[in-house]
């Protein structure tokens, strides 16, 4: 279904990788929903990911830019709104990344040039989105940001490393910027914090699988998928959500505000009461590393 | 612009007094957005309110309850039923009231028969009205609930009372019932935490005016109007928010999310500074009742 | 190790039954700190619990008062100042109890009468033991009342019930009368939200052992005992913590702060990958009721 | 009042630099408790601040050690070890400088490098204490970490600047160590989140007395002093808090759970009434720029 929620709006995404991608599922989407947009990602993003392959299908063009490089974004926010020969609506930052994850090293053995990497790339590019934006006045009074952020920045989850931080520093930046952009322009910013996704970025994640597990069968209506993500950005770019703003919002079928289900509690006690199912049932943590205790 | 965003859902509205009301210009943009709906109130006050002028506007019935009473909703909603000849998709609970606020009882005096009150008609009525809905299994699955709360769930501001507890277990019960509905029949709870708004409700309460300018100096988007809580109202109903649940979600131009504004500073600084405006301006507290210091 | 952190402090402590409540270890706890306190409790609880051993231990009395009614709490409050020839320093509320629970009424068919119940035992009891200390001004400047709450004030879990709106009105009347006490008489109010534990009153929530292994498994620390919780209580009365008020405070081992833990995710995995404990190992959920899914 | 709650305890206190600092206060009351610590601040500090004053005052020494540089941290710890024949238990980092805050670079306009050095030294340190510290398994198990922050990891308040995102990131650290470290060595890991203090780096902040004396209107018990703080951090590196952490802890009289206090909406309305104050009383935001409004 359409409604053309964004006929005449224009914008920007980040983060279309492949057809898994949230933010490609969000292009398809806002496409539908009448918009139009310029699709980006890292040159490398570009090499290895399809995003040709989305532009052609959402008719509009990809522009190369390194969201942790000011000047790559002066000039894609340049070419943007020479492009559309006006100013844009909406901006779409799904971007994440920790070379202290990808390498496998823990939280508490972190590399400090890798976490700085993790800010840069994860938290702090969004800034530079927002700032190199409103520098150059490319958006449209009430036009709305939205960054994609994940519930590790309030909740600690084993593995998810210096992605948790960033995560928070990202909801800050939310914050903080868009007190600035809303009083000056009356922009708003805005971060979902959604379910775990098995896109290419989640899949690196350490035991996502039966992370999903546990977060479909703790969730009454069980994960969000990447569609549904997709859908719920469409509102917040739509005109029907003007004065939300600097809000944190989780589109995750009720996880975070579960404290416990019966069904996921099910599951556990099958393992807790299970006698085959641990080397030695009087102690099933027996062959779980010291350190994991 | 409507975009028919509610296109075939069917729905009832509680609590559309007046023009002025929340849920009055709630209806007017469901209509718009395609919806049917069912509208219903006290019968006090469907003799105090206008509500049959709106029923004629959105070409539909009003049904007296007491959203207090079960067995007035057990009829309000067979009668729905009966009147769509099916199930519905959505319901908006917009009721609150403290006996003990209309009557001044100070909080720290409170009347406990009106404290239930309070309680029964701003909190468990939510409860009443979708334990009702289930029981007669009411919703299509995949169907949204949501009733307005207020921030002083989260913060205490003087003078809203025992509404305060009440909007607390308003949100509570969204979550609680949002749980259980949610897996048994996927229907989503919510609650829209409103700036203030000046409704027939609203300006009730002492001191509004004054609040409700800080808000809006503190509000980087300024205050959310009745019209754009309705806008919200509607993505929560419409199929792009399917798995958003048990969440509380401030619609206040960034109200919630603020500690200090320079423009609320500033207004509050000129009265620091103000020598003429306080009798002493060495104890600019002078004129306060001893027990509000 | 005692620190007469409580020397020459009166209070009163509702909730002591037995020795596994923690109102009981929270009274020895401020008997070794120096404290005077009277103990209280219904005259049912007086009958079936053990009150009076505790009364001789700590060299005090027992007032029956029930916590719903006021004229009980006005006899409580001046015989207590009566006892202590003086005003008093600090209150511990631990009372709580859900007819609903009780009689297994589940949270999608409760009975509102019981519900009120609820709330009045359990939330506003509350308040009505805060107004008439007011009221009778028995407390110290820079008084102490706490009450014991649970995360499902925030968090759902699965049949804690009626329950769970009754904490979420608890915490937010700490917060609305501290506001109150505070700016008159700078009395703070506090809720501590504490790990689930095996008092006589906790072992009444079905599943609670699944429950306590698997917040055991994701609190880094473990869960708190109802000692380390009265070790908490006795810093909160203390006046090492005069300017914290209107806070809920976990005393969990990290358990609110955790979203999966390394520990918890193992014990889950084993289930999901057991062949032996699910009769359908392709559909572990097989054997839970239709209305749990 | 001296209750021996730290006798046999030893530490490492970062950040005291004069006896306006909240460090040098908790160094005074850990001292009176019975604690052991080391004193430890930057070179710089070192020669511009009195740290040498408090060292005399608590017999002990001072370690020069710059919290962004593991090397000296490993120094310092190494040497804190060998000074004391054996680990620590407890670590107070009150830590904090942003150079874009310094050099009045507006938050729409920050110079990234800068930036990363705000998150460097007011969150990354904090990383990298307790980094080291586990690395040289430095604490006693049940040992006690506490860092300083401040609301505006949660709210945004004007010209606070990166220091918000950077305070986010802080208690993003705790949360996530406090994890790790807690589930092997079983220490705990808070932050106190305090109210504006009047110290030398709560100086720096533009407008603080304005913002001071409206926490200090909107806070039942007004704002926290240093003092008061010093005393939460004791309670904090206590016994009685064992199974407390990955909290945020807010010592600030309650201002963080006030929506708005009577007295300071009294102040506030009186700068609406003025016709005085206001050069445009129909107006009053006629002085503001225009990027302020």
């Amino acid at each position: 279904m359409a409604y053309n929620l964004l006929n005449g709006k224009k914008g920007i995404i980040f983060g279309a990788l492949n057809d898994r991608s949230i933010a490609w599922k969000t292009a398809e989407r806002a496409y539908e929903e009448g918009a139009e947009f310029v699709l980006t990602n890292t040159p490398m993003a570009l090499r290895m990911g399809d995003t040709h392959l989305l532009a052609e299908k959402c008719k509009t063009i990809v522009i190369a830019a390194d969201a942790t490089n000011v000047e790559d974004l002066e000039n894609l926010f340049k070419v943007t709104l020479e492009h559309f020969g006006g100013k844009i609506d909406f901006i779409l930052h799904s971007i994440g990344m920790s070379p202290n994850v990808r390498k496998k090293i823990p939280y508490d053995g972190l590399n400090y040039e890798y976490y700085l990497k993790t800010m840069d790339i994860s938290a702090i590019s969004f800034h530079k989105v927002i700032q190199t934006a409103k520098k150059l006045d490319a958006l449209n009074e009430w036009g709305s940001i939205v960054a994609l952020s994940y519930i590790a920045a309030q909740r600690t989850l084993f593995e998810y490393n210096d992605m948790a931080d960033a995560k928070a520093a990202l909801e800050s930046i939310a914050r903080s910027f868009g007190y600035i952009y809303g009083r000056e322009k009356k922009i708003r910013i805005n971060t979902i914090s959604q379910s775990p996704t098995l896109t290419t970025a989640g899949s690196g994640v350490k035991g996502i699988d039966g992370l999903m597990d546990f977060t479909e069968r703790m969730s009454p209506l069980g994960n969000a998928t990447a569609e549904e993500c997709a859908d719920y950005c469409i509102t917040l770019f739509s005109d029907l959500t003007k004065k939300v703003t600097m809000q944190n919002l989780f589109n995750d079928g009720g996880f975070s505000s579960m404290g416990m289900s019966y069904r996921a509690m099910h599951m556990y006690n099958k393992s807790l009461e299970c006698k085959d199912c641990h080397t030695n049932p009087l102690n099933p943590d027996e062959d779980l590393p010291n350190d994991k205790l």
